[in-house]
């Protein structure tokens, strides 16, 4: 069955992730789900004259989808979301990019006494051809899902934040074609999700992608008894788990870790030969370094672990 | 002209980049050197019975060839090494890989209070072909340089230990075919390199590679009045910035803003422009996140930047 | 006007602080309450024998009462919490303390391939003369409050972790005749506390120190107008602020900034001069390095900026 | 035999820690010592117009006096250095601080892309009554040393940066009264010394202390067969152990590490329980979070470990 979740189903955006928001949506394993997403700004940066910081003010930014409710999701399952297709919306110029008074890697820290940082605000056209940010240089279109997660028992969690729980990863390997799996904590899974990205590079350095509005298609199951303490990814050549924490190390390591587990639980390796196996061959992917805590994705090619699952 | 750096003219390895070991050759500026390097553990673990900790103790590890003096080099110049090729040598299994006792990125740390890790040493076939791990596994043959660097003025820094030298980077892209730019800053510039890898993965993970001695052929041109902060390296395709530090965000942010300054000093890109390109189009490598400081290269392809320099 | 707030005016503790959960306690400016605290395990680990592991299970430890509605109290205020005194409750041995599997700055972390820590657990006995740790060590009875926190307009943050609504923050010095100022975020402010220590050195090495059940006397007022962004504290002579972070070295960052903003707001100081007397004179207290983010408090004596407030 | 270290016996100041530089002075254990320091800015910040950035470029700054070396020091043993007493010199104004363009835990980072800091110079009068700030405030005078080490066997450390040979720690208890104990990992030991600061703050928050040129005695003794990781610091109620890391965490865990094998190996306490104790009795002072590693001393009373060594 295919379900739409769509400003009027959705009613009010979420800026936390949690247990504590009724659902606005109950389906099926197996159904899918057409979300329309909005930007990170909720769409109030209209024009490159616009501050952020006049439209978008903490804790009320990053609006999210749902909690969507998945039938008979229990803690302990897990939730199977196939990423179907990202399609951008809205009249264009509808990108949006900014530099913000104390975000983003290399601007002024909130501790320090500096100045804050000078508000620019970039608007550029988007299609599925591309991301046109002046005449020389277009940004390949590839779409992915920013924020994505599932609730926690009982801490909700602000929509800036990836944690354990998926979250605001911002990691460009969530692209249609690929499918991620998140833990179930709390009956029924809840599940949001948002701040879709028409493209961005490794670490999000300055802290806003190419931020745009969207209709994302998503197919959404439950694997019962599965427990998953962190999210994974899989995609045609790929399992990558994905950690998130501060410093970016811890989140390397969490990853890695992770999946040195899946490696042993799931494809039989022994703990130690795992190991050595990603010191040769497993990768990193940094998807933020600039929300409250860092993301990276560890990956290893199926070639190398699907032989061994004979 | 060809030089060779053997094990007799080399002499005594060195355990130190810096400038106070006198030069084992001197070189002009477009000259190529054939230099055979040992392994990490100096070629000491010659099977898998051999503890690591029992032949190789600090600070008399990973043993560097060097330095080479670049005639006209002064502080303010930069080197311009070309790697040529990398070929293993040596009987096989003439590749080795370990677990030491508390080193790794998911081993006990030195500080804690658990039992040191136990040590497993894994001895492998190398071929141009590839490594082979076991039976179901061979990973590519893509040999890089571990460890190159020159010399600080003042200082001389242990050869584990990258930084704005170079150093044990462990950064898969220093790869035959690439060039690496680095600082001089001492008289002669006094360039060091070893530690070759047969293969890694991203992060070095357990904080051994497949370590193999090499010949290494490297060809070295002064460039003049170059003031470089950091390692550079260029290839084909990308351009690519260098840091090293701890905790590894500050890593990556040393190297895209080491970027950030290569674009707007040689591609005359605005700052600000240059910052939100990376934002959507930067890629981050992890090298290492074992070593005392953790290395990553922040990179942008070349596409990208030389639009711009019309 | 005194309250009492008992296990069953409490009824359910909570696990986390937030505004998800309606008030068990409705007080006005100026009421003090009598809080009775259980310990962070909620009292489940009646003897050495006992494996915390086998009765408090995350997400539901630390156990905090609350949440406390103060009337009138709106965003953008701030509450004054005197802490009155503090008394340990229940029979001897009534003090508790262990080392956990993952858990503590010199333990396994838990990303690592190493086996858990050992549980071992400790019971002391507690008077208000001391903590009798065995027949040679007797640790002065110090008590002060670990957890306390107000709500965040959308985050429920779980009761481990400390951040800029104070909440675990484990610093020694929130101890009887020492005042405590929270933001207010939302709507009555809604105060939550628990997790009372006899005692504790700095960092709360192990991850566990002298826990106890409590009566805690504390007194609520209600500062109109005051901005706070992260918790600070007063006593006798000195003043001082609190940040919790990681790596430490940002919450030191988040503690001296804020502390800065203090003297220049109230005291009068110039943003620099600020700068400089903190530099030659501030102190840092470590509170907590085991935590989800780590806690440490900077102050400065009275006697240097009160003379400035003329 | 007491020894006079001058500006005519040193010869050029040395701006790094290592086994490179002659001896400028030899010693017999329990000799002392007259050392005539210079400030970290070699006295060239003669007024508050003086920027800082133009007499201190980098590396050479800090100068330090030394390398000293001690007959008989061998690799494995361990110098005992009693700080007997430090007099400021020189006209008065005698201090001296400084906001530096990137530097200070507040500042912007050198990898910022915003502007630097202003260059702010104060110079104040230094007696022994105390450090005159302003009319209102005037810190006491508590003069430590800032920069203190032991060379390593093959690198040469700048003299900014504080490690396990000591170094730039400018940790505020190395003060006169107080005995600090460096490990000897070279031949004769190679002891260095200088940047004695009139006052400090924890942390050294802007990175510049009250500096001074002074007169500082010391007594050195060889402690044979003593093997040291860190430096350790005892007075008269305390014994303290010293790391240096980045993130400042790492130096924690070093420190209390440190500290438990000094309870466990002369003391006699076993290692659970020396662990348990500096949960609960264990202090750190946190010397610097500015410099390229952060220091800090994690230290317990000798109260408690006394009653052990029975």
């Amino acid at each position: 069955m295919k379900h739409i979740l769509n400003k009027e189903t959705q009613g009010d955006y979420s800026y936390g992730i949690g247990p504590h928001k009724d659902p606005v949506l109950r389906i099926n394993s197996g159904d899918s789900i057409e979300v329309h997403t909005l930007d990170c700004f909720e769409g109030r940066v209209t024009s490159e004259d616009v501050k952020p910081s006049s439209v978008a003010v903490l804790p009320f930014v990053n609006p999210l989808c749902g909690p969507i409710w998945v039938e008979g999701a229990e803690p302990g399952d897990a939730l199977k979301v196939d990423v179907l297709s990202i399609k951008p919306v809205g009249p264009q110029p509808r990108g949006v990019t900014a530099l913000q008074q104390y975000f983003g890697l290399l601007g002024p820290k909130a501790t320090s006494l500096t100045e804050p940082y000078p508000e620019i605000v970039r608007m550029v056209d988007i299609t599925e051809e591309g991301v046109v940010w002046d005449e020389d240089i277009t940004f390949p279109f590839e779409p992915f899902i920013g924020t994505i997660g599932t609730a926690h028992r009982v801490a909700t969690i602000n929509s800036l934040t990836p944690d354990n729980h998926g979250g605001n990863m911002d990691l460009p390997d969530i692209v249609p074609g690929s499918t991620l799996y998140l833990p179930v904590r709390a009956e029924g899974g809840l599940l949001y999700l948002g701040d879709i990205h028409a493209c961005q590079g490794d670490g999000e350095l300055c802290g806003t992608a190419i931020e745009m509005a969207s209709i994302t298609d998503i197919k959404v199951e439950l694997v019962k008894d599965w427990h998953l303490d962190w999210p994974r990814l899989e995609d045609e050549n790929r399992i990558m788990s994905i950690g998130s924490s501060k410093p970016l190390e811890d989140a390397v390591a969490i990853a890695y870790n992770d999946l040195i587990h899946w490696m042993v639980d799931t494809y039989g390796f022994d703990k130690y030969d795992a190991y050595f196996i990603l010191t040769q061959a497993g990768r990193v992917r940094v998807g933020n370094v600039v929300d409250p805590l860092y993301t990276v994705g560890a990956w290893i090619e199926k070639k190398y672990v699907e032989k061994k699952k004979k």
